[in-house]
């Protein structure tokens, strides 16, 4: 000890600035890290050491994040949602994120509901639609306890078309409604005649010529594409348009190909092609469905989703069942468009941070860097999100690889101890809805998975 | 300098390590920066020395530059060789790179020579195509000279179908053939009967169902297509999936307009939808049409042509004429497919370093990380050569940005006297033909333009 005191000194402070200071104030140089403990109360710190050291979960989360890793999510067509999905009622309405009641629901989601009675026809009119929505004459119920997902407001009622998806290794389905456009549309809460319009005529003609397009082309699998799209730029969230090109060229193949009449097949592909999100939901399908195979391994801290209902975020996780564990959902700080601003933002919404959750979306930015036009910060910092959500998840996708990082893995499967042990909470490339029904998308950015649900989690899974 | 002496030194050495072993020797630190000058001969320095401050040439330089930056290439629709392109005459080919004659053409040229005197019905067998090719019955004459250029042997017959462009600012036009897709093509050499029957098709198929998308699409601008597959992850050299995708989806929705037969048009599309490099042409053809509008200007020293034929690397310059400077080409290194070495390469060749001359291909290599996976390397010399690149050019072009850079414009104008003077040559990311007629693509490679080609150059426009 004397004889390293004896040499020059690179001095590393890490934490409390005290110990630096006194080392300055003697004269020597230090550099100064900075860094706190998670924020997690002692409870929590002791609930992380017993799990993150028991040799029974961590054989849970290698079973869990195995499941994820191999399943092969593959597009098996386009169905009607009160034929195909599981459980769907006839006076049903699906929506993003945990349980919610009408009376809780923000504008977008409201303003969704509005759209999708109207579009059914068991309203003619808005204020009736609310009506029966207040006097509880639907049923509301999560995407996902019908195996199903949905952007925004998530709201699909029961003649929508959605996508059928398969995940041929460990054999579960998973679903999607179709992707709008941008602009006004129903899953930012936009209710107006254009948007039934286009609604009507996504049932009419789009879902089936996607339909017969798929019979045409048996399944597609989705992984490879979606690693494609990976190195295309693309992170899957809120940059698509790789992806949907990708997933266009297949649809043409087949839809030529099949018996719909030609004005129809150019009118579906032409709505394609002017909406480069138009892959979002079968990506979120696909995630939904690799998630779901990792689901309900007991003892795994690995967390199989992350969904918002634009009132609260909730997660769930695989050894904790069905349980919702939920707080409050943040507004989300971002770019806005033209005329607004973050008073303007209604709370983080959408079943889309099911991209995230499967190691894609904000975890895959290191792919995407022109998306920080979109969703700001820079190049480097989009490269730096992926490095720093290594330090969450269980390990790393290599069936989907980051270029810029040296073709690393994609970082996925978060870890509700990793989370709470580090305090980084998984970051979320969104969408920003208007906070009143009918206005649509006025911005996108980044946030975060709150730390209180997985402190929630957390408590539960020590249990 | 007694003050200077008195303090620690930070010394840094540039070049001759003999002066860092004194410092060394010494008992100091010091940083050792690798340098050497550029090996240019005393005449070539003085004539770098004399045209960089000369202010005549400083003003050719930004007249040509600005007129390269200006350009405005679109698709204007695609027609038929013998009809459109300039100066094509009944008995001609065009080839890729300088002129060239039969004798001193290597394997890959003279295999897609004979594939098109078959193509065209001149000769009936290989070998009397050759007899014909030696006999002189044949012009010969470089794509480059016919406002044209080819990937690879580039070789141009008058029954082809070619991409017809306009440049919407300064008036020229530009042309290229149309991509063959990957494995035996005409262009790598090859000439067996199932690439005559694909070319056949590409006249009788695919040019009209293009031609008749493109009477219904009007105009394609180019230049913001190309800068939105630079985001993709698309250098546009040896890495055109995105632009290709791009170009698609605007194609589909012109040909389902059009009177063409469904048939006709799925088969089309499914031959776009299965290569990769269908743009790779069309781009070519951008760039030519930007670099020939800054052609002619006297005094510049903006490098406005580098191709390749196999043989010989040559390049034009601005204000230089229609003067080629060429040397021997250089076989290039670089990734080899299964089965094949460097001892199977022939010498580098096409007209598609017409890419780096305009600032895309191994210029904007920092847009494609994903292609180190093609042609060698990692994703941070990828980064790397578009930085180098920078110190020879005459600026950036800001309509085609990097995101990885920070959106900084690609490099782009190669000058003459700064390639001499900094020693370093132009990177060009290459396909890699087999030496011998028939076999087609071996690999993919990095590899530069030489040194020689801007000495010369540059001693011509110092008189």
């Amino acid at each position: 000890m004397s004889a390293l005191f004896g040499k020059p000194l690179s001095v590393a402070n890490v934490g409390l600035s005290s110990f630096a200071d006194a080392i300055a104030g003697a004269g020597a140089p230090v550099a100064r890290i900075d860094w706190a403990p998670s924020g997690g109360t002692p409870q929590s710190a002791l609930a992380v050491a017993q799990l993150m050291t028991d040799p029974a979960v961590d054989a849970a989360n290698r079973k869990a994040f195995d499941a994820y890793l191999s399943a092969d999510p593959v597009l098996e067509g386009v169905g009607i949602a009160r034929e195909v999905l599981p459980g769907m009622g006839e006076r049903m309405l699906l929506h993003s994120g945990p349980p919610i009641t009408w009376e809780a629901m923000g504008g977008a989601m409201q303003g969704a509901v509005i759209g999708a009675c109207l579009l059914e026809g068991w309203a003619r009119e808005a204020e009736s639609a609310r009506a029966m929505a207040a006097a509880g004459e639907i049923v509301f119920d999560p995407c996902h306890h019908h195996a199903a997902v949905g952007p925004m407001a998530g709201i699909t009622s029961p003649s929508m078309p959605v996508w059928m998806l398969r995940n041929r290794t460990q054999g579960n389905v998973s679903f999607s409604n179709l992707n709008e456009g941008m602009g006004k549309v129903l899953r930012y809460g936009a209710h107006s005649p254009e948007v039934l319009e286009r609604l009507r005529w996504m049932g009419t003609t789009l879902g089936p010529v996607l339909t017969a397009a798929l019979r045409q082309l048996g399944l597609i699998e989705l992984k490879p594409l979606m690693a494609r799209a990976l190195h295309m730029g693309d992170e899957m969230h809120n940059r698509n348009v790789a992806a949907t090109g990708l997933l266009y060229k297949r649809i043409v193949a087949g839809a030529l190909r099949s018996d719909r009449p030609v004005p129809d097949i150019a009118a579906a592909l032409d709505f394609m092609n002017g909406n480069d999100f138009f892959f979002l939901n079968v990506g979120m399908a696909a995630c939904k469905g690799m998630l779901d195979a990792a689901h309900g391994v007991p003892r795994s801290t690995m967390v199989t989703t992350m969904a918002r209902n634009g009132t609260e975020f909730g997660i769930r996780v695989s050894g904790a069942g069905d349980r919702w564990f939920t707080t409050s959902a943040p507004v989300v700080s971002g770019l806005f468009f033209a005329g607004y601003g973050r008073g303007d933002a209604g709370r983080d919404i959408g079943d889309s941070a099911i991209t995230e959750t499967a190691g894609i979306g904000g975890f895959a930015m290191a792919a995407a860097p022109a998306i920080v036009q979109f969703v700001g910060g820079t190049p480097r910092e989009a490269l730096g999100n992926s490095q720093r959500m290594a330090h969450i998840t269980l390990g790393r996708n290599n069936a989907f690889t980051l270029p810029m990082l040296d073709f690393a893995g994609t970082p996925a499967g978060i870890d509700v101890c990793r989370v709470v042990d580090t305090g980084i909470e998984p970051i979320i490339n969104t969408g920003i809805a208007h906070r009143e029904a009918g206005v649509g998308q006025i911005g996108a950015g980044i946030t975060h998975a709150p730390m209180a649900c997985f402190t929630q989690a957390l408590a539960v899974l020590a249990q």
